[in-house]
């Protein structure tokens, strides 16, 4: 095979993770090891960062420092919600990332992000084919979501997950505290798969979660809602704790807050969620008139590297080196995948898979609903056997001054030409 | 001195945090070794447990589980925010215990809880006395307030700060992911004294942490805010991350919420705060007209064990170990204290001392203000110099399947007489 020399670019793009950086991390010093790739860069802000010409030269960076990106959450390189416009419909943005990728002979695309990304990645890989510009276009999966097709499961997935499940362990331990009765609604992240809000059951496996749990996977009833919250209460003396999905949707297919207020739409076309929490807790309160918590997971779910799980953050670094390996060997137009395998001990194994971005652009995949209970009192053994192996070890950046030690990267863009 | 013979019984009383559990195995562990404390209680849910003679007997209880308290969150025998009524004005609360006392024969009462629970201690203490009842009444510091008068910092402090100090740079990272405007408002609990939010600091002090934090010690100003927050975002190109206290109040008194909604007052008098952030963000959308975010710590701020500091940890626990020592050596009304010391090379080391529980009842200590910035920048040297040494080392539960393994109690109730 032909060697490919030209400079590589890393974009990043959505939500951030706890390991997106590990990811980063991953195809960096990966890149930086091999001399047919001339220079690394980091996108500022995704594709607006190539469109710009904005990258940081990672060839400056102290190797110390990127490896320091491993347990440094969020993407240091910065990452965007930009869509670009349909390429049949107006091709100037795709016209203009070729000419940036000729003027600094870029030949390495990794583009690093969820199912809108993967599809960004394929229609510029396509677009570049049909150009005849030789570009290599790997995608690296990231999402505490969960729900790329194909692969097993998601980098960003895990850590997430099991800071659901450890800070569900926690709150549980406070939410009985007091021998009144309490009702307390904890929102998790989740826009149309439940993957997240379904790790609150490993609380509740481990004795200390949620008495219901409600993914968006299935319609949400109102009425269904405060029967089985009555029924706990009566049960459990008037307490009771509850996990939703922000994204869990009624059979109109409205969300909780949608009931109560105008939505704004992201550039995405998604709508902007969260508030269910205070919204059903208020609820609750006026038919039930004990008292309630409303507790969003926000952000942190999606930032707290401190709870980060080890699997987690050497299956997000090695993606990264191993969409870099695809590319140097002569693939493009992939995304890497994860593969479950157990070895004759029963011990998890990760497999490091190839998967062509079509299979995974936009597609999503959802909890199964035969691993929900039908009386949402959690999910089924299925479940824990899939989520546990993922959120083993702990990974958590080094302490300074008893305080997280992150990456400190110089961060210095490249020349415009 | 006298050999005093009896039972002990420790009750825990207001909000729980990280470490009252190891405050617990403290005096569990240190009571179940001495031949003159002939049984030990553990009060179900405070004093109520006491007046309802509802108390687990510690002495069938497994020692090791009882080491694993030090690593589990809340209080496993239960809490209770339950006011005595004066004593003055009727004594048959106080009656009542004094008989409960005199059945069980409990000559040691070990209360675990921030300043109006070592004024009940007191009271009750002054009762036995006057009732000519030899009891030997010790408090136990605990609260994520840090607002007991002479003592030097306590327990729960520490854990709290160090999960707001780590979320905090972890958001900081999640809020700068974008290059798009955005405000995220930050609430921290903190009902008078701005200790918690004070912590926030700590998170800038390291290079990654909000740009303007609001303290209750200072009169809170819309106007101020809103022209210190228009001044961040014109530096920070339309980014401002704000950490405010939820106990921040305007010239007339008022709690933010309170503009906005009437209050319910929980039985200490005290108002039910919550909801400033959210608030806030929603009155910076329409003064600025960019993207906000309000994000409550709510609970995870008190009970986020697997953030604790180890300092606090083993503070908490020997804080309940030198109650016991206490008792036994004929030490009675006293709360065990802490006092700050450094050693020649400039180690920081906690002394153990005992404080007359009068002058710790009801008292509050708050953030002197010579240690809050002017500009809301933040917190000066003194203050970084007064936290750092207590949020140092980890101190979180085992794992088992990559989650907490809490400690399991029996949690046997001892017979009625």
């Amino acid at each position: 095979m032909k060697k490919l020399v030209g400079a590589a670019i890393l974009g990043q793009s959505g939500g951030p993770t706890s390991v997106i950086n590990a990811s980063a991390a991953g195809v960096f010093l990966e890149a930086l090891n091999h001399p047919e790739i001339t220079r690394v860069y980091g996108a500022r802000h995704g594709i607006r960062g190539i469109l710009n010409e904005e990258f940081y030269d990672i060839n400056l960076e102290d190797k110390k420092e990127l490896g320091l990106l491993k347990t440094t959450p969020s993407s240091e390189i910065g990452s965007v919600r930009y869509k670009m416009k349909p390429l049949e419909q107006d091709d100037s943005e795709y016209q203009r990332l070729l000419e940036v990728f000729k003027k600094y002979n870029i030949r390495y695309f990794f583009y690093n992000g969820g199912n809108d990304s993967m599809d960004t990645c394929n229609k510029v890989s396509k677009f570049f084919k049909d150009s005849g510009y030789e570009c290599r276009c790997i995608g690296v999966p990231k999402t505490i979501d969960n729900d790329l097709c194909v692969t097993d499961h998601c980098p960003g997935y895990a850590s997430a997950a099991k800071y659901v499940a450890t800070t569900l362990m926690e709150l549980t331990k406070d939410a009985n505290v007091y021998d009144t009765p309490m009702i307390t609604v904890v929102e998790v992240m989740g826009r149309n798969a439940g993957w997240l809000t379904a790790a609150s059951y490993l609380a509740a496996y481990k004795g200390a979660g949620p008495d219901l749990i409600y993914l968006p996977e299935e319609t949400f009833d109102m009425n269904v809602f405060f029967q089985e919250v009555e029924q706990v209460l009566a049960k459990r003396n008037g307490k009771c704790l509850i996990c939703i999905s922000e994204g869990v949707k009624d059979k109109d297919g409205k969300y909780i807050p949608e009931i109560f207020q105008e939505l704004e739409k992201d550039s995405f076309g998604h709508s902007q969620l969260g508030g269910s929490a205070t919204i059903l807790a208020n609820e609750l309160k006026k038919k039930f008139g004990t008292k309630v918590r409303g507790i969003e997971f926000s952000l942190m779910q999606r930032s707290a590297q401190h709870l980060a799980s080890k699997v987690d953050v050497n299956e997000a670094f090695n993606a990264g080196k191993q969409a870099v390996k695809a590319a140097l060997s002569g693939k493009t137009d992939y995304m890497v995948g994860f593969a479950r395998e157990y070895d004759a001990n029963g011990k998890y194994k990760c497999n490091y898979v190839l998967i062509p971005l079509e299979q995974v652009a936009n597609g999503e995949k959802k909890v199964p609903l035969e691993w929900i209970k039908p009386d949402h009192s959690g999910l089924t053994a299925e479940y824990v056997n899939y989520a546990l192996p993922l959120i083993q070890g702990d990974c958590k950046a080094p302490l300074e001054d008893g305080l997280p030690r992150f990456a400190k990267l110089k961060k210095i863009l490249v020349d415009k030409l």
